[in-house]
């Protein structure tokens, strides 16, 4: 590549993470404005998708409060100016001294617990700490019952450093409408705040009610008495996002780019370099009205190839397109490239330490780094 | 910690990779022990498992032959002194002057292509540079067919540039005894002999014969003709692996150290820190006889808790573990260590940075680096 020359995507080795700055900024702003109909309403981001500051400083302007899922994040983004951070995987008493390292050096990150032994540790522990109970609101999968007496024991430990309570309606992710969201959301909401008013009326300021999930943050149509919504893969969208309604299918900032590999026309299958370590093996639209295998493919400027095109089986570093339409080999030579949207942009993005940013073009305008691992 | 303390499986950040060196050593063996009852096969051991120098410089000693799947790859192990190297991943024009670099720096990395086009290019670079072509004896992935008229036309256009022939059995993982093994293993054998025999009275001398996968490198009855095979996953192993008979289940020699997050013993469920992250997607063992969700829970020494107790949902950071005998509450506090035997290691290893390396017991007496990405 001649260096006086942009970098474009027909440069970059494969396979690798491509963002597009436009759509990422499209679907900043209509989470912004779905919050904004809530008077009051807080959005904390979820960073657990992106993984990066640069993404960052868009979503969470101004070093508002944000959302992480390890500590490797709370750590990366403390030092990155982002101090008010809620850590909201159940936390453990080994993971309590290096939460509050980050605390001591200037950061806010306060944990979550659903359990009475690891409230005690929170209590005791002697340096800056504050805890939200998590409290289970029908997804069965941690916190509290929203109904159970052991939340007003884990609050009384807790006692001062009692900063409030946290729910995530995954379960939201099952729905099929925005009539399912919305009625998933009212239900958070009512569970959620009938705990909050029990602890209220035993003394507890509970500050923060933290309820979300993209699904829910955007189509809730009533959030009065939640402080705030938590929400992280609507900035990028994916293929199972856009089944169940959370944006539209042309508003998936995230895409890897891959190279074809292997042709096979008599069997309309190609190769590409962008196997299951690069796609991730999430199968999440499985369950979804369509079924889009590993990926859907795109052609370099992000239209879907005839089709749909699917990568249908995924090696380690191969991934099979199938289509059900012929596919067009003419203009897929080896090394020719094309670009896969994710089923589940979460765990896609993990697979790389980096994002090559576009902005609705093929010009690489930015090379942005993720925190992975832990 | 004490720093005067040697470090342990209690003391790790979790989740983690914990890789045991006397099971990982028991595995290289037996490989070895297999191949060596065929006279003059060579094993060329596949590094996409384990990505790791350390590990190499057991499976692969004194620099010998590797196989690699990705241009880091390629570029770590050449740098660490391995010389011969197959990159066996179907080769793209764009990736050849990154090959050819290295070999212009000494090394000895061999590309694989299955393309008239490709063998054009590779015949033209004006670097050094050797290919296999690549043969499709089954498996129906990439590689010309076995008895395709192409196959002539590559080695034609590859002229003094080639190296030899490559197959992989891949579909052996379908099968389900030794038998379905050694059987394929000989369909792989009389298939890529044909065409080596086809292509030596044209004139082709075809130094290299490669073959395998590690079930049919542990389990061939006949190796006359193949002069090296390639296996990877046998160096860890895993469930699935131990479900098709590569190995047996105490042969295991990579798990995820997970902490106890969540607790619900009235669902008889527990919840831990390895999610989908840290122990992949991958499903693999939905076709094998056994279905252990996204893994095997076991004890700190790496024993089967009753059940078997598998992670049977997997969130980003939640893994919930489901078992058909009671699990053992009373010594599992939130922050109890488990560990996570893998379904797929290949994909579990490439979640994570580094190894922690045991020998059979808790002390961790080694941190060992991996090359992940491209």
């Amino acid at each position: 590549m001649d260096a006086a020359q942009p970098m474009t995507l027909d440069d970059l080795p494969t396979p690798c993470l491509v963002l597009d700055l436009g759509i990422l900024k499209r679907n900043l702003a209509a989470m912004q404005a779905a919050v904004a109909k809530h008077p009051g309403l807080v959005l904390r981001p979820h960073l657990k998708t992106a993984k990066s500051r640069e993404v960052a400083r868009l979503a969470a302007p101004d070093f508002g409060p944000i959302t992480v899922s390890t500590l490797a994040e709370a750590r990366y983004f403390a030092e990155g100016g982002w101090r008010d951070q809620v850590y909201a995987v159940g936390i453990t008493p080994q993971k309590l001294d290096a939460v509050v390292a980050l605390n001591a050096a200037g950061a806010d990150v306060k944990v979550i617990t659903d359990d009475l032994d690891v409230a005690r540790t929170i209590a005791a522990h002697p340096g800056p700490l504050a805890g939200l109970i998590e409290v289970d609101v029908g997804e069965a999968r941690g916190g509290v019952g929203h109904d159970s007496p052991v939340l007003a024991e884990i609050a009384g430990v807790l006692g001062k450093r009692l900063a409030g309570l946290l729910s995530h309606s995954g379960h939201s992710y099952a729905g099929r409408s925005l009539d399912d969201m919305a009625r998933i959301a009212e239900e958070e909401r009512s569970r959620i705040l009938a705990a909050a008013d029990r602890l209220r009326a035993a003394g507890h300021a509970l500050p923060i009610v933290s309820a979300g999930s993209s699904p829910t943050s955007l189509h809730a149509r009533a959030m009065q008495g939640i402080t705030e919504t938590r929400a992280g893969v609507y900035m990028f969208g994916d293929l199972f996002q856009a089944e169940i309604g959370t944006h539209a299918m042309e508003d998936i900032a995230v895409t890897v780019l891959a190279s074809v590999i292997g042709r096979r026309p008599e069997r309309n299958t190609l190769l590409l370099d962008s196997g299951a370590l690069a796609l991730s093996k999430d199968r999440s639209t499985e369950a979804a009205p369509i079924d889009y295998g590993f990926g859907l493919v795109l052609d370099l400027d992000g239209r879907p190839l005839p089709g749909p095109a699917i990568v249908k089986r995924a090696y380690q570093e191969h991934g099979e397109v199938q289509s059900t339409a012929p596919l067009p080999f003419a203009q897929l030579p080896i090394g020719g490239r094309l670009r896969v949207a994710p089923n589940h942009t979460c765990l896609t993005a993990a697979a790389h330490d980096r994002y090559h940013v576009v902005d609705g073009g093929r010009e690489v305008i930015a090379t942005w780094d993720r925190v992975n691992h832990w």
